[in-house]
């Protein structure tokens, strides 16, 4: 069984998501990184940077956190959503995902969401890499229905960054592609299910 | 042979000195940053997120972008340092090093570095969580001479970013693990010819 310790973020939705579209069971921690408990002794003993998510599987004593280890891992482990042939050209983009679409959209949440007035310069700093962002995934979109021609996580890291596309002040019809595959995949049942995990807190929004 | 794409950034030189280490022939081609040359249009055949470091290998027409997965495909080729045993706790620190300690140390540059006085929100910000990320890695040092017990990728990912800890105004002497990694690794000598690529700009700052 793996335990999953996670909280209603983009980051946690990429391995509840993960998880429902492997069908394997697993047991939910709710980890309250509004209440600070990503600080606890308990969890940085999983996490050493203190961020959620983080998993321990029980059957091999494996402990892990940064959502794209656990990506690949589960999907390696599983044998799902990271097919061998394509493995490199997956870690490409998953490595476009954890290192700016996702850090640099984390910031347009910041200034943009949570602390608007602070700084202009830092508003349009952000905002305008959004938009950056937005646009190289959109060209990579344009024929074809996902990242790396079939569903994998590759696409799985970059969804739930996109369902905050509202934080972010971006207009999905600008980026007509991405519009496309966004809504294709929250069509997807799994992907409704793990994006309430661990709670409920809203609508997977519209596209 | 492989064709390197890159700046004297820490990003190109986590590839070029992965290279070194390897002790394999590649050609160096300098895309300067500060003249815009990223954005041209044949290196965004390469790099569809206009960023340093891509490569191109001659010999399977593999091009890549994403220092990340840059690294796990040259240490996988030539396999070194990136042991099978450890290779899960391998992708988890260097996923740490793609998704914060990087993205986050890069906008403590520009802040503190390229742009000081234009935002003390944003200065404390980025030097505060420079200064979080820097403990996380001395009490993972503690005890080990490397990231993950021997030299892997994960420390080929992390050094270049420590190597610019001046920019980041940090003092290493308040990091003591860190320190005494970071003058171990700089004593290698692919790590001297690694970091003078595309060319000498500087001397490897002291610990």
């Amino acid at each position: 069984m793996i335990d999953l310790y996670s909280w209603n973020t983009p980051n946690g939705r990429k391995v509840s998501i993960l998880l429902e579209e492997l069908n394997v069971p697993y047991n939910v921690h709710a980890v309250d990184i509004t209440k600070g408990e990503q600080l606890e002794a308990e969890f940085l003993t999983i996490s050493p940077n203190n961020k959620i998510p983080a998993i321990r599987d029980n059957e091999t004593g494996v402990t892990l956190m940064e959502s794209g280890a656990i990506l690949i891992y589960l999907a390696e482990k599983y044998g799902q959503f990271l097919p061998r042939e394509n493995r490199i050209e997956i870690y490409e983009w998953l490595m476009w995902q954890m290192a700016g679409f996702g850090p640099m959209l984390g910031q347009a949440h910041h200034f943009l969401k949570y602390n608007r007035g602070v700084s202009t310069y830092a508003e349009e700093r952000y905002g305008e890499e959004a938009r950056r962002l937005y646009g190289v995934l959109d060209r990579r979109l344009e024929g074809r229905d996902y990242i790396i021609g079939e569903y994998t996580i590759a696409d799985i890291a970059c969804w739930p960054w996109v369902s905050r596309h509202e934080w972010q002040e971006i207009d999905l019809r600008d980026y007509p592609h991405v519009r496309k595959w966004y809504q294709r995949i929250a069509a997807r049942p799994a992907v409704q299910r793990g994006y309430h995990v661990p709670d409920h807190v809203n609508q997977i929004p519209q596209g």
